[in-house]
């Protein structure tokens, strides 16, 4: 039995808070039960240096999780030096998950940043930050269109993350932290709305899994996503 | 005049929401006016290796801002991959704060770490830090002793933190960043409730202040301690 | 058309010469086409502090592109004072890969460290570090045995790694850095010989697909992955 | 009972041994006892760049110790590959306390970095480097103007440090390592010549104090403060 | 009785591999009996910063080991977060080395990094480094030359390099690894084939040596250089 | 002609201040004409941990160069945030010097350290350093001895160094700066008392040299060692 009497293919609570912090471009916290993160997005009149003069924009991400944020103190990744090689992977998978339903033709030599801090973590903390970087990330860009600049809304599509994972043999939906714990399969789906997925996801860590099984839970994402996007909707317009 | 009608001595709205997150031993929300900083305590089975057999405990803290804290992006220091001196300063300061009304015999060979994240930054956040982290590491150690865990309270004094400084010649209270960023003398005062200051710093950076000037802050300081305690008390007790 | 006249679902030539340096306990040359890895293994006595005194032992991976192994040169991340996001994430996918199929138990308190240097890359260097590295560590496991030192063979089963990608709406099978760079979507695979799927990632930068398109490639995988083994199962017997 | 029968306000015996070394263009040896400093000013025809194009110089310090100054090895930094938080703060102190008596604007787009490098630590070693620190930029300062080269005299004040502390709560000046060790009360105190405090910082890690304390520590230090500045001044005239 | 019935004065089994990898402009695998070291050369379209606008041309190197290159693992630099004390100093050594026989101004703003990574260690790997990374450097600039781009031969010479010791006694020329260890002095020569020495190093860590001796080991080298200019030339023309 | 109608054979006048500062168990101040090095020694009860349990003592070294050092000030390697190729590879040299002429089984599990911090620069600051080491070093031990402590004197012979170079066509003894930029072949001589070199370093960057050339300088430094190695005695006896 799933904690709060959950469903496999049910959720957990998913809350969105617009504007949590004023001083960024856009910003949310977003929780998934009792996982939090703080999302903001910040648009800077500069690009990378390789994409200098191309007269494209760039959308990228950074994510950490505070120190506070778990049970066990997190080590604080600035006074080790560096950025843990799990950070460094999961801030490159949300920086391609919003690039893939952004046109980044019409930002014009801009970058928006989009910073997804965790500050409570239990499971599901890459997957809430895609789906809240987007609802920041929209903000942003919402308010930079209304302030009466004129570029072109580069959003072409929703996206959202969902996490699965297979536990005594039993597809399950939005794992928690109890969960993904003992999970023989951990899978991540990055799925938009009109267009399919844009990235999976799956490892068996010390287990494999089958065709078969994977198609089973892109099937359960897709309808969980509906739900998911319906949220985002809800706080966008 | 001050922005919200704000009298020379007086704070801006002080909020603390307890338990702001639950995943480490103690935690609150703390708000001066826009500022708003996470602070978490975590007590560790562990001390530095330098007081490793002498019987005693540690405190200690930890300070960061959120990239999308401010509204010029501040750069994250895990990806810089050090901790800039200001950040080292404050944190070495929130410490000594916390330590000064701490009686680290009671606490054996512990530590507690408590980490202050700015989530939005309006000026004053090193106060906050350390008035909230007090908060923080008090619930912490209550809840610890309340595990039936047979500590002696350790805690001997409150502790909280307000900014002054001299701006158009006059003596403000608590500046907000816009305040802050025009004041001729800047200074932070450490106080605890029954005996006195903890910590005084006053910079005058490309300018200077008499011994008067300092006495009148720290007269405010006295006064308006009072208020910032009766909060504390409030959400602890 | 691919060069060399290949099909869709056809990989490049891939040869393995074993042994090619002889200083670590176990090691390859491996090549697909012209990418080229060395992969070596060495056992030590030792596990990470995480797993001392549970009797069960460790596999690692690290991986690493020599500054000339590209066309413009890549430089050494030495040099650099630390490892890329892109090298930390594919050493820990190969090393995932390999403890998919160990039985860590069987090892003792023993570590098994694989290294993958690239030195041409041509496309392709992730899945050729796995496919390789089974067999440095297939090696360097068997001349321990052989060796008298009484430990049950470790090795469950047989793992390789093919990528995957969609070029012009076409599944291409091991794509050449010519086929990657224009792809839609890139995926890897991580197949064991007799138990299934043991990771899946697939990534549609600024595109996305659909579920039919990951299940071909996954079929497309299976045929090809039977070639793969029977090269490894040469080698080692 | 003060080592050398010194009473409570009586500073060690201080001496600055000018043009110590002669490739930078100003440097002094400054003693405060067994405190010995070497501090040398650069001046360098560039500014930071968050100054550049705005016409007005910059002024900056940084701090060492040398890993022979003190008795039990200290760790060059350079090892470590970063400066410590300790040393970081004091040359941000002393950074700010040369600000202060400089006019940056009459400097033009020039950088004048003063470096303090204790070659021997016995307490008070960043009022030592403040103080010196002072000597050297003016010595520098003095050569440059005297080869012709027309910018304004900058110098608009003097400036020294002197430290105080409260032991056996008795207010002593000026304190050796071994007074500092055993200090209650630790602080220290910039001061110009003409127009004040610079900087107080005063702390009592574990311990707290009084304004009537903090006022009675400028007193002296006013008091005190006259003899440094003839010393400075019979060097530079 | 050396190894394979060396005699003192004769280097083990030299072989080198041109174009051994494809993407870089010159390269080749060099053998000195089991040491084995793959050398790279590319050439950039740029300088050093101190050297732009010079006119001037820029050779370089880096060196660095495989972690499979030795039987006791090599730990990765990348993961230490730097290069170690004896790497940059064989890198700096290389590159003196090879800018002793080049003529800087033939070649226009243009640098040429040479990388010689050493895939198996067994002694010698610095010189075999030299004597590979020359072919490497004049592949690379043959074929650059040969592509019609108009720069005059840079090169003025050949270089080589030869490592010597004294074991019990007796000189050897070209030290494995169970000769060098035990070794009481260890010198190694670089040489030009027309001009003389480039670089001479002899030390005898815990020992010394006399001017004979040293005078005795320049003897030899220069016999020996003979057959390794030889070799290099066979596989240059 | 040289400065100070200098021979090409004479050193620049050399001068050891010794216990320059008290709080190492060693120390002296050493000038080669402009050149001044401080140098410490700090004996430590640990071996490095490869040496630890084999009864053996070790002396390592460490050299630096105060910013102020330079005329064109010399970045302060702690805020690089490492040592440079340079600083390390003299810093070696140093350390193996001196290990030539100390037997290491006398000094039981015990370390000495000795630093080597250049305050002015003129040319020859490692060679001031390897010969001012040497005194830091053996005032450290007899110091450690007469306390005492009984080791037995693990000092074996005199050790000192010497540069030499080669400046249009004319072998000259220790160069000062102006001299060394411009010399064709530099060379720095490592010399014990009694039982010849201990080290032989000799680049000719961009240059090449003559085995005669390299004798004709080995024998002026024999005779310029006599001269130096009595400047030693008189500060230690």
């Amino acid at each position: 039995m799933r904690k709060f009497n959950r469903k496999n293919f049910e959720t957990r609570e998913i809350s969105i808070q617009k504007n949590f912090v004023e001083n960024s471009d856009g910003s949310c916290l977003i929780c998934f039960g009792k996982t939090m993160v703080i999302c903001t997005a910040i648009i800077e009149n500069d690009v990378p240096s390789w994409l200098k003069g191309k007269g494209t924009g760039w959308v990228t991400a950074e994510y950490g999780m505070l120190p506070g944020s778990t049970s066990s103190r997190n080590r604080r990744e600035s006074k080790l030096g560096k950025q843990t090689g799990r950070t460094t992977e999961i801030q490159r998978l949300i920086g391609r998950s919003l690039r893939s339903i952004i046109d980044l033709n019409c930002l014009g030599e801009k970058s928006i940043i989009v910073d997804c801090d965790v500050i409570q973590a239990d499971g599901g903390t890459r997957t809430a930050s895609i789906t809240g970087g987007f609802v920041a990330l929209s903000l942003a860009i919402k308010e930079y269109i209304s302030s009466n600049r004129s570029i072109q809304d580069p959003i072409k599509d929703y996206v959202a993350a969902i996490s699965c994972g297979i536990v005594k043999n039993e597809v399950l939906v939005d794992l928690d932290y109890s969960e993904d714990s003992i999970a023989d399969v951990d899978a991540n789906f990055v799925i938009t709305q009109k267009s399919g997925f844009s990235e999976v996801q799956a490892t068996g860590e010390e287990n494999t899994f089958q065709k078969d099984e994977l198609l089973d839970m892109m099937e359960k994402v897709e309808l969980v996503s509906e739900k998911i996007f319906a949220i985002q909707k809800d706080v966008l317009e």
